[in-house]
C-alpha cells in the first residue's frame, strides 16, 4: 500500500494505511505469508514461486451500484464478495493462492465511523469490509500483499489475485474436446435466488449505507449472493489428479460461461436440464443464466472417474462437449421438451 | 479481460474487450510477450518467471476528480500516466517489466465517439486511452496481459503492474545505512510546475471531456507532467550492477519519498539545497515537495562510483544518510542560509 499524489499533508490515509499493514502482518505472522518475500511497505511486494510453477493473475473490479449497494450490503459482505471474485478465478486454474492485492477507491464518509455511532468502538465502513475481506482470506491461506488507497465519489474496490500452479498443469478454457462430459461443483441459482430475497428485505428499508441486519432465521437463506464460497480445493484436486479437459468458474452462468469454454476450445455443449442441479429455492432459469455462483464448471473425459463430492461439495454431471456443426447452436438445452438452443443470457456493461 | 456480472445481454462491453484483446496479442506478436505464457481471455493470465527470479507486484489507482481530469487531460495522456505510475514501481525495485493488468470503470459516454465527431473514423475516450497506455507499453516492452472492464459513473484506472529480478537482487526502501550518499535521476519538480502550465491553459476553454490541444510550442514545457518517462531502465542499471542500497521513486516528493526510505531504514538524512537538480521552470520548493516527477531517488555507498548518467538520464548526489538522533529532524535541508528541517509535504487521501 503506499499513496497516490501530491498536495497537502494530514493523518487520515497513512492511519488507515498503518491499520491496514498491521492487520496484514498479523495475519501473515499466523503462517499465511508462504510465497511473500515481501508484503506492504515497499514499492512493490515481492512474490517467490516455487521451483516449476507458474504464476496465475486476475483482477476483479467493484463498483458501488454497480456490483455492491451500501444499502443492500453489509460492508463485511462487500469485502467477502471482493476477495470471492478473484479467488474463484484462481480455482477454474486449479491454482494455489499465493497472495492478494486490494486498490479501494472510497468516500470519505465510509472511512469514518457513521454518524449515530461516533464511539471509539465503532467502526468505519472500511474496516468492516476488511474484517469480511480478511475471514475469507484467511480461510483461503490468502495473505494480503499490498494494494492502493485513494478518495473517490464513489466505492471502488479492484482485487488482483496471485496464484501459483506447476507450469503447463493450469486449468484452461481451451481444453475441452467432443466426446468430454460436463461437470459443475456444489447447486446452482442459489446466488441470483437470494439476491431477490435481499432486495425485498432491504426495499422496506430505504436508505444510503444503512443496509437491512439479516435475521438469524434468513442467513443461510442469503449465504449464496453475500457470502459465496470459492471452489479453492476444488479447482486443485482436479488440477493435482489432471482430470479436467477445461475449466471455468461461474460467474455469468452457465448459459454465457460454458459459452466461453466452447468458444476456446472450438466445440459445441449439450446440457441435460433435468441433470441440473438448482439450489433450493432457484428456479431453472436462474440455474441457467443467474450469475455469481461461483461454483466451477469443468469438462472431462467419459473414461475419467469423478467421485461424487470433492472436499465436502457434490460434483454432478450435466451434460457433454460435442463437434460443432453448421447449423447447429453453441449451447442445446436437452429436456423433456426436446432439444433447443440456450443462448447466452449474461451481463454485458454498456450495452 | 473479462465480465463481471450477471443480467442482459449487449454488444458494447464484449466489443470493447474484443478490440482491447486484439490489440495486446498484435502487441504481443511484436514480441512483447516474455514471459506471459498465457494473456486475456481465460480466468487467469499464466506468468513464468526465469529461474531463480522473484515477482514483483504493484498496483496503482487512478480517479477521475483526483488523479486526473477529463477538462484538464487527453485521453492519451490519461492511459500513459496510468500506467506510468506502475512502471515506476518496478523501476524502483529495479525489476524488468513482465505484463500490465487494466481494469477499467467507465461512464458509458467515455465508450463511444463523442458527440460531434461520430464519423466512423473517430473515436471513443477509451479507445485513445489505450493508444497511449499500450505506446508506453511497448516502449518498455510490457505486454497487456489482462484486466477487467465494468460500468461505473466515474472514470477508474487501476494498473497492476508484474515484474520480475533475481532472487534478493530487488532494490528496497530498507537497506539505506549512515554514511550512504544519496542521488536522483534527472531533474526534480517539473511535473508540478508543468501541471500549473496546463491548469492554466485549461481554465480558459472549459467543458468536460474536452481539454485543451497543447500548442506543439508547449509539449515540451507539458511532457513532465503529461509524460513522466518511468525510469525502468536506471533501475534495472542499479539493480545489476549492485551498487545501490535503497531505493524509492519519486511518486510524492523528496519531502516525502526520502522520509520513506528513512522510516523503512531506520535513519535520517541531509538534503543539499544547493545540489538538487532543478527542473527548468520549477522552484525549489516544488522540487522538494511537488509529486508525480518518477525519477528514481536512491542512496549508495559512498564508495560506490557511479557515472554521470545512466542510459542517457543524469544522476546528480543530493546528500547523504546520517544516524537518526533524539532531537534531529528525520530530513535536514542544508542550504546557504544554515540548517532546517524538511517536513514531508505529499499529499494525503481523507486527511
Amino acid at each position: 500500500m503506499k499513496r497516490t499524489h501530491s498536495g497537502s499533508s494530514g493523518r487520515g490515509e497513512l492511519a488507515l494505511l498503518g491499520e491496514i499493514r498491521q492487520r496484514a502482518a498479523s495475519a501473515a505472522s499466523r503462517g499465511q505469508s508462504g510465497g511473500i518475500r515481501l508484503g506492504i511497505g515497499d514499492d512493490c511486494a515481492l512474490l517467490a514461486p516455487r521451483r516449476g510453477e507458474e504464476l496465475a493473475v486476475t483482477t476483479d473490479l467493484s463498483i458501488e451500484g454497480q456490483h455492491f449497494r451500501l444499502e443492500w450490503h453489509q460492508p463485511e459482505a462487500v469485502g467477502h464478495r471482493v476477495l470471492a471474485r478473484g479467488l474463484s478465478d484462481l480455482a477454474a486454474m486449479g491454482a494455489r493462492p499465493v497472495g492478494a492485492f486490494l486498490s479501494l477507491g472510497l468516500p470519505r464518509e465510509l472511512t469514518v465511523p457513521a454518524g449515530r455511532q461516533r464511539a471509539a468502538r465503532s467502526r468505519s465502513w472500511v474496516q468492516r469490509l476488511l474484517d469480511g475481506l480478511l475471514a475469507l482470506a484467511e480461510a483461503h491461506s490468502t495473505p494480503l500483499a499490498g494494494g492502493d488507497l485513494a478518495e473517490s465519489s464513489v466505492a471502488v474496490a479492484d482485487i488482483v489475485l496471485v496464484g501459483a500452479v506447476p507450469r503447463g498443469r493450469a486449468l484452461l478454457r481451451s481444453g475441452a474436446k467432443p466426446g468430454d462430459l460436463l461437470y459443475v461443483t456444489g447447486a446452482l441459482g442459489g446466488a441470483v435466488a437470494s439476491l431477490a430475497c435481499l432486495e425485498n428485505l432491504a426495499n422496506t428499508k430505504p436508505g444510503r449505507a444503512n443496509p437491512p441486519r439479516i435475521p438469524k432465521k434468513l442467513a443461510a437463506k442469503l449465504a449464496p449472493h453475500l457470502y459465496p464460497q470459492p471452489r479453492i480445493a476444488q479447482g486443485l484436486w482436479l488440477q493435482r489428479r489432471g482430470v479436467a479437459s477445461a475449466a471455468i468458474d461461474l460467474s455469468d452462468g452457465i448459459s454465457s460461461d460454458l459459452a466461453h469454454i466452447c468458444d476456446e476450445s472450438g466445440v459445441a455443449a449439450e446440457v441435460d436440464a433435468s441433470a441440473l442441479p438448482i439450489h433450493v429455492g432457484a428456479t431453472l432459469t436462474q440455474a441457467l443464466h443467474g450469475g455469481e455462483d461461483y461454483e466451477l464448471l469443468f469438462t472431462a473425459p467419459a473414461t475419467a472417474k469423478l467421485p461424487r463430492a470433492i472436499a465436502g461439495v457434490e460434483i454432478t454431471k450435466i451434460g457433454r462437449i460435442v463437434k460443432t456443426r453448421a447449423g447447429r447452436p453453441t449451447l442445446t438445452l436437452i429436456s423433456a421438451q426436446g432439444a433447443k438452443p440456450l443462448e447466452p443470457q449474461g451481463w454485458e456493461h454498456f450495452a
